[in-house]
């Protein structure tokens, strides 16, 4: 199960209603749609627009109506950190704040020297509430977890971070009537601002300044979220399913949802990544695992960055990698699908509401026949156009693995 | 109406993707679909297997996620037994068990000799629990309904059936949390202790073992259910509707969807039946009803055999009786729609949850032009993928009986 991410595009007038996909030249997709099944996916409802959290929920057979707890709780599953049912994550940021706690950078100069010890220092921080505590770890750069733990918190809070520079810091607010929200929100700014106290004056920062650097002189947070309560996928079809994924968001929900992360040397989760290695380390999967779910983030990058020629690129390497798919694969046997998680158009920069194509091919799908793997040809394709909530339990049905409703 | 159970299949790629539909001849069913639209039906939802239970209550438009209720309450009501609201109806087995209560014989040799004395001994029962009475009613052979009757019972009982002979009879257990569950299932299991008192001993049974049959010892129940509330379809649309049906289940739903049951001589729900008289019986039936509801069982009796020439022969069958629709039936004023409740692929030999081809030809539905009824074709077809929900409401939408949602 191969999820492009961003892949599907929107037809351009300006363009002859041409895509990335349709005019990106890729023989070995191409044939995978010819020898399959090929339909549209509308990866929540038609015109409803997918952040790539909701979009796997549904693509992982996960109703995010249901399931979707925010995504702080995924992104903090994603970094390998432990939560706790009601634990309440945070996406957090160190930040540079003026005296008046108007915002100067969100990412304090992205590059955070004396990181552990600022980190140490936040760590330190004693909240007024005795029977809440906290976890606080950075990640990546700018970034880091901040895991809230203990009884009554709620993740219906607003965030700290303003997202925008040159604007105050924001108090955080309930955003739902119970007391757990109200308390949430008044510990989520307490923290904030002792953050501020147990950073700005440290020497960890003093010596920044010495060197021109900005300070890192305050915890911004945002996107609050609990650990989903997902069944896992052992559990839910008898299966032993692998993932192959280097954006957190995504490793988070497939590590909740019980699947295997499998590392991939060179793989990035940017432009640069190494497509054909994580195409192989998906072929070798296959032969340990029921099913094997590989995430390709680079269409959605060039994508944001609303260039059409580098998304034709990414997408023509993806499919020299997929080379070994139709070398390794024996389609009497086993299954290939390959969809998007969202519609990212050039166009729009962002991602969109718009279906995405799909095609599956295996023992039991029918051939399509179709010449061309692209929007156009999948819109009239024979699956039809389903929910990406409809994928898992149409796979599951063919490898035997659904019970039956009524007798 | 025609419901042609089982008759979907799969893409098979070891057969290039052919279906018994996509090689049986079939030229009066072929000349349907070129004259009318076609689609694919998904009869709950794409990936969900459904009992035939659970598919006919979608295609007379109930939602089964609403109104399935198990299916005892409907195999009574296909017996012709009066069910009330709150009863509880299990599908029961004479059975053979030895002193230690392991199943010898689910069926206790499938011809019950002594059946009617057997059945008086098992209704002489009296159960602890003055409140609750129950009614045993042999059916065919070896089968029984038994109905529980009293306040505070449920149907979320499990059953005293092992399903597999050599295993020891199952204690009932309640599967829901309530009061009425637990009391449910303590008066099933004293029911069946009670039986064996009664049975096992009795002259009948004495004879049977004198004459080297299996003596009819217990009662094993399974598939509890209470009546669904369904809403009539006279009352719900306004039309007289009929039923030709062998299969219990699917006379229960009809009946109780208040449409009446015509019956017909040669039907037998088996590879036996006279397809003929039934399609001949349903053309007879459109002069004096709105809906005429033809279930034709044989399509699905060889696929569970796994028998593609056998399932190949049905539909041609089928296709053969269905020259009697095309000549008496006049599509300038008249519906025929022909489907499956769900597929039942050879090669897996159980309803699966593939989704199933559709016809629908009369007045006002567009010609499809295509030139063969098949699951490949249909799943291009102009009607799109639908619901079985949704199409008694379409064929209500034609015949002008579906009021309007809003002003």
């Amino acid at each position: 199960m191969i999820v492009c991410d961003g892949m599907g595009d929107r037809a351009d007038r300006a363009r002859e209603f041409q895509t990335p996909l349709s005019v990106a030249k890729k023989p070995n997709i191409d044939a995978l749609a010819r020898e399959g099944s090929v339909g549209l996916i509308d990866p929540v409802a038609p015109g409803v627009r997918p952040g790539s959290d909701v979009a796997h929920l549904a693509i992982l057979g996960y109703n995010p109506y249901e399931f979707y707890t925010g995504r702080g709780g995924l992104e903090a599953a994603g970094a390998g950190l432990r939560l706790g049912q009601g634990d309440v994550a945070f996406r957090s940021n160190f930040a540079t704040v003026d005296a008046k706690m108007v915002v100067k950078d969100r990412r304090a100069g992205r590059r955070i020297e004396g990181r552990d010890e600022l980190a140490k220092a936040v760590n330190e921080i004693r909240l007024s509430d005795p029977s809440v505590t906290f976890e606080f770890v950075p990640t990546v750069e700018h970034r880091a977890v901040m895991i809230m733990k203990g009884k009554g918190l709620s993740r219906k809070v607003s965030d700290t971070d303003p997202h925008i520079e040159g604007m105050p810091i924001l108090r955080s607010m309930p955003e739902d009537e119970d007391q757990a929200s109200k308390r949430t929100a008044d510990i989520l700014n307490e923290f904030t601002e002792k953050s501020y106290e147990a950073l700005n004056e440290h020497a960890a920062n003093i010596e920044r300044e010495r060197q021109r650097l900005l300070p890192a002189n305050i915890i911004l947070s945002r996107g609050p979220g609990t650990l989903p309560p997902l069944e896992p996928l052992a559990q839910k079809y008898s299966i032993d399913a692998a993932c192959i994924a280097v954006a957190p968001i995504v490793r988070g929900i497939c590590r909740v949802a019980g699947m295997e992360l499998v590392e991939v040397q060179g793989a990035t989760g940017g432009l640069d990544t190494d497509f054909k290695a994580k195409v192989s380390a998906a072929v070798q999967a296959m032969k340990r695992h029921d099913l094997v779910f590989l995430h390709i983030k680079a269409a959605d990058v060039a994508s944001h960055d609303g260039n059409f020629e580098k998304k034709t690129w990414v997408i023509e390497r993806i499919d020299e990698a997929m080379a070994q798919v139709i070398q390794s694969v024996d389609l009497a046997n086993d299954y290939v699908l390959m969809t998007s998680d969202h519609a990212t158009p050039v166009t729009f920069r962002d991602h969109s509401a718009d279906p995405v194509p799909v095609l599956v091919a295996g023992p039991d799908f029918d051939v399509s026949q179709t010449v061309k793997f692209s929007e156009r040809t999948a819109a009239t394709g024979n699956l039809g156009r389903l929910l990406a909530l409809h994928l898992m339990p149409i796979m599951m049905n063919r490898l035997g693995k659904v019970g039956k409703f009524g007798f």
